[in-house]
């Protein structure tokens, strides 16, 4: 195996409050072990567009706690080409990196496990997303943040909502998945929640809706994960319809969700990742992920971090039933 | 005039936060003078159905920081006709009540004023609503924590904006009136602000978007107020349309605005005004509305309140075009 | 044994952030399988002072998001002596109390096994304090607001630290444990810590106020535990007299990082342990302590609990020389 | 006049806030009238050690929302020389400025006052600092945002005061002004304040902690100056001789409350002053601070500035007595 000197790293996909203090992190590992430490714009794409500059220790101090992403993101049509990914390894050996960390979710780690298979170049990769929605490790880097980012914002809607004895349906992020939405509605004392992992929540949203709301006329808050197969804002129109007398508003939450300050919680996995991802190249790792399972650092395939569906904890889902008496 | 004894305090219409910070205020001048208060549940409405109960100072302990209303807010259709009306004096004759304030904006103000125009029973009003669209007060009670709120919120999608070169489309909340518009536009540092108040906006916000987005290709962020003639989300479609190159996306901030604990400004001027409203039923004034200006108590008639239109600082204005170039 | 229809509820010693949301749980679950719920004001001060009342649905409304505890808490030291405990368990056979949920840390749980062993009344034990310091739990409840609080402020002052070049002291809580320093320390970037666990770490201090802050003249955040051998103010005044050319500062964090509404972690583990906690007593459970290891609710004597030492995760530790430089 | 092509900016004493607002509306406002401007480093040093650098439009891009002083701050006991003076005015001759505005408190006034006078060269002063003891000027920047952080702080403290029944003193800043303690003990619903300006506050104090306390026994917030005759420390010592019955903690909140992302007010006058200081340059005024009164710009000379003894307001004080039964 060749000697390690040179890594770059970059951040791809939807962005992720943590992804900074993990770009901090690779980079100071990095110098820690005597390697030059490479910063790549936008994901794949700053490969193609020759978009890099070089990282240094102070370039990353007071880093750890922005939201965003210093090396700022993008989705990159043409690196799923295989004339992309040719063009993006030419500018590797231009460069002359020797391995690299790639910071994002699944569309990330499918692109760098295709190009580490085509080209023999170590690759790491590092879990973040606020979806939380990776196989292999128990959290990502941004899902923390993004729960006390809906907590924080479902106070204040509970707020207006019991001084008005309102009933808000409440759109939270997470693609195909019930990670924010289930954990969310725990949170925040939710009502119902409706998650695109279990349709019979449709049918507990329905009785919430006939009978206890109907019964209580009191305030209500349900959480809807944005993956669900019924839409929020067709559950909003078909309550205004069936329950005229229900006084019912929609929140879609949106990107604010994204955003904001990293928790202390993801501070220090995605220092623990970034430290892990470069120690992983130095120890000829390459093609898996890093990640948390136990409180420990793991290391998982690619391609299993990718295939594997992560499931629920579906213990959560009996407790949403019991608190919301 | 008749002594006051014992007083009733009701809020009403849209919640703000600060609302029980200013019923605690209430409460307390009340009981410091000698009185007695009475706590009226949702608004107006209370009156109608007897919905009332004592407030203690012990009561309204602890309540200063809490966002929402311990008394719950309502819009009341019945108490706009005169049966309703009469209904509401004869319950508050029952009940022995001498004086009434009633925290809230417009509606609650207009409402007041015939009240107290047709039964001569002295009530006085405290200006709270988010939107700070009432007359002959610098401040409503709400409208710097809505501006925090939304500060907050925005300060967190201008890290995904950046993270990804996007532009993006801020609805918020203030009605017909731009205050909210114009302070968090220039608090947030945005790149173009659409109000009611000035329909030339919308060639300065072409004018960004036709060339010093384009230009710049750079993260933006737009705020645009609810009450503006054209709205978010039709300026949205149009971009989407006119600049499919554009990344451009929609957020309506929505009824978190509305929520959470009231900063340090409302809740200093909830008491100000608490304090001043219960003195003024107690120096025989009636029909006036208490408010800030040039951080004195003054004291306005409710006629004046809701009749006039309170002017936006134009020189705001002209900040926002210089900084943000 | 005897059938569970009625229970007592309690929070006891130091207060955390969560206690309110594991209050709710409990009595929510207790009333979901159709038992009576008692709250006991002050720990076991409540139970010999005869301070109780009944815990309904709606008592716990709106509760999950507060920090404190309704409850209220209190150290005990009659609840200690034999005599105090008979008078306790008196009170508890006079109002039919069938089991007891106390939410605590080791203090309370010592008092609980010692009681439940002379009394043989079933006592199931809840996590809860900002230290972290309980064996058999990954987390107890308040321990990651203690640690978004701290981070928070930290943040803060590391503006001003900045701003002027200034190298602060910060203690923090834990008592006799590291866990809040650690995470603190690595989530802050801090520059050094100085943790009861190990002792080297003063080494470590010596090293970067003699080489690395002579030579980079930068601001500095020194994060230091309340339990270390050699305390902040120590250390404060040995630095200005060995380097009066320093600009150094000491903040000693106090209080604050008791308070504060719990961040969605602690909602869900306080939740999930509530639920947990009345199952368990509805399963003939008792002496036990509710924890989670591996995101898994683990049931763990109270002996073991309060006797053993949790150790820290010497990972992190490394984690903070590395990511310093 | 000279005309006015080029001017530096400089934040010194201690830092406030919303400083990087003003550094960026007076960067962007003189970019917008074609002026050059340069950013002086760590306050009236950085033209002493040539510390210097241009401001772009983009420098200053998405700075508005950070806490601290991009440009550092320091106090320079060097310019108070008559040299040092002289050596500051040759390098300003050198790189060619033709105004200054310095961002500050009464001691950076007192320097560009003389400075001004000497040299006879153009210098705006804004005022920023968190202690708001600046005449002329109804708000300084960061005194908003000041007090919204010692809000949250003393309602995380007051959560565990209210856990355990204890009295809390809590020193706040402000040096010789109690505009921050009076403010914060209205907002927190303090039951005692103690300010540098009314020694009666000592009998009220007293009064509270013998009469009231004693009989309450509840929970207590004691909101305490740092100008204040007697310290936080004293009083807390007196309190635990005279009352070992209370349960007293002393809580020193320290310098996290000069940082933060400034409050949308903050922003919101940080832009318009730094607005109003490069237009007070371009319209050949001197020597004069830019500052706030009724909600309007005003324009007052420095040496009143800090001649001068801003009141404070009596009416709040009042507050407290009624406010706090």
């Amino acid at each position: 195996m060749k000697e390690i000197k040179k890594i770059g790293v970059l951040t791809s996909g939807g962005d992720a409050p943590g992804m900074n203090a993990a770009v901090r992190a690779v980079t100071r590992t990095a110098i820690y072990n005597g390697l030059k430490v490479v910063g790549i714009h936008e994901g794949y794409q700053g490969l193609l567009q020759k978009d890099t500059f070089e990282l240094g220790s102070r370039t990353v101090g007071h880093l750890i706690q922005r939201g965003g992403t210093l090396l700022r993101s993008a989705r990159c049509k043409e690196f799923e080409t295989a004339e992309g990914r040719k063009k993006a390894y030419d500018y590797i050996q231009e460069i002359g990196l020797d391995g690299l960390v790639v910071i994002g979710g699944d569309g990330t780690f499918t692109g760098a496990s295709i190009f580490s298979d085509e080209y023999n170049i170590p690759v790491i990769g590092i879990p973040a997303t606020i979806d939380n929605d990776i196989f292999g490790t128990d959290a990502t880097i941004g899902f923390d943040t993004a729960l006390n980012t809906i907590v924080e914002a479902v106070d204040k809607i509970r707020d207006t909502a019991s001084a008005h004895n309102r009933l808000f349906l409440i759109e939270v992020m997470g693609r195909d998945a019930g990670f924010i939405a289930l954990r969310a509605g725990i949170a925040t004392g939710a009502e119902s929640i409706l998650l695109p992992e279990f349709e019979e929540y449709q049918t507990k949203l329905r009785e919430y809706l006939e009978q206890k709301h109907k019964r209580s006329k009191q305030n209500g808050i349900i959480i809807v994960s944005e993956g669900s197969k019924i839409k929020a804002y067709d559950i909003y129109k078909e309550i205004t319809k069936e329950h005229p007398e229900y006084d019912v508003r929609l929140s879609i939450l949106g990107h604010l969700q994204r955003g904001g300050s990293p928790s202390a919680y993801d501070r220090v996995i995605a220092s623990q990742l970034g430290v892990a991802a470069v120690e992983a190249l130095l120890t000829d790792r390459s093609n898996e992920m890093v990640g948390i399972r136990n409180n420990q650092v793991v290391y998982v395939p690619l391609s299993d971090s990718i295939k594997e569906d992560k499931a629920l904890n579906k213990n959560l889902l009996r407790i949403v039933d019991i608190l919301s008496i």
